[in-house]
């Protein structure tokens, strides 16, 4: 691999993640990770486009910048590229209505949507609303339908918060794929439709634009976030 | 294939699967399937060994059979082969002490397992307490092991009630499979361990049993019972 100067020159832009880079979500509107507020700052300061780009899919991006904001942040909501506004896009093209196993904090990111006789399953990181009840709606949705589309807002395993490690959409997508012995269409990272539409919003090509993403944080035995250059993986993950 | 009247030949025992073959589970105890009483009455009054082996695991057994013998059924608790007791004999042989992810009416056939200090989670089909509580505590508790050991009471995709299709313990246990990236261990069908003790429990040997056993209701879009000679397939599902 070559050395960070030579690996760094071209670079134009920097796509951030939110949560595990910036803080960690939790009770009382979560924790800045130390230096991140900083961080922000100087790359704003510079002469790099930054763009959030975020698997969140609690809460809407005009909540999650509300947070972020109150820790310190210089973030606006035209600055974020977040999955529902993603999904809400694919539904209307596609003359979807989706039965919505989504947290009650992301709801109005789907206010423009028709919900009525659903032809599909939106799904996201529904936190306590992934009860039996709402998991089997969802299934019962989808069996019903002849060409099931079920499509998953990111598809992370888990994410830590300051109580400890939470369970994301991944594994309930996984429950209902094998339920209904079909795949899930991703919106959101690892997406690399995503990560276009992020990229476009800043003018910024893949391979000039660096990505700092949060760790796995069971495997690194922290919460340290990594970097990538966008050119170094198909899928940043 | 050969003609019936051949493969039949040498048959001395029948495996029956219970629900979807004697009976679909529902509210006020289910209904039995048509003509199911009478033909467990008359394999029973015939030369052939009866055992009843199934993947119930929301019921002790002793709850189960009550349930059937209240439908005309002639059963009783020692003619069972089910999960939980099995689970509960490798829980005691390896030292064991499971984080239970199972519904209550199950809970009686665990009465003599250690439970403090869990080192392993079972996952039986919990219904309603497929909280995303209960699910995150049992992910937890995985994820705090070196070693983690996930025991699933079968992987059934779902099952059919009076009220529709619901959701088995199958797609919960590929959810903590992904959120933990391990392999779970299933006991009961079709762990060919499960067959194996419900042969030895009527004394006959794989090649002289018949097994009937619900189909996938949506495949056939209907109840019909399959009946396959046990050879026909490795893992009879």
């Amino acid at each position: 691999m070559a050395p960070w100067g030579e690996r760094l020159a071209g670079v134009r832009g920097v796509l951030l993640d939110i949560s595990g880079v910036l803080y960690d979500s939790g009770a009382g509107g979560g924790t800045a990770i130390a230096g991140s507020v900083e961080a922000v700052a100087r790359l704003k300061g510079s002469r790099l486009k930054v763009r959030f780009c975020t698997n969140e899919s609690q809460k809407s991006r005009a909540e999650l910048v509300g947070q972020l904001r109150r820790l310190g942040f210089d973030i606006s909501e035209g600055e974020v590229t977040a999955p529902a506004p993603a999904a809400c896009q694919i539904l209307k093209e596609r003359g979807l209505r989706p039965y919505l196993l989504i947290h009650d904090g992301v709801r109005s990111e789907f206010d423009q949507i028709d919900t009525s006789n659903p032809n599909c399953v939106v799904i996201a990181d529904a936190g306590e609303s992934f009860s039996y009840q709402n998991m089997n709606n969802a299934f019962q949705v989808l069996m019903e339908l002849e060409n099931p589309v079920l499509i998953s807002l990111g598809k992370g395993r888990y994410y830590k918060e300051t109580s400890g490690l939470m369970l994301d959409v991944g594994p309930y997508m996984k429950a209902l794929e094998y339920a209904c012995g079909i795949k899930a269409e991703v919106v959101g990272k690892p997406s690399p439709e995503f990560f276009k539409s992020a990229l476009q919003a800043i003018g910024v090509e893949a391979h000039q634009v660096v990505v700092a993403q949060a760790c796995n944080p069971s495997t690194l035995g922290g919460r340290d976030g990594w970097i990538t250059r966008s050119g170094d993986r198909d899928h940043p993950g």
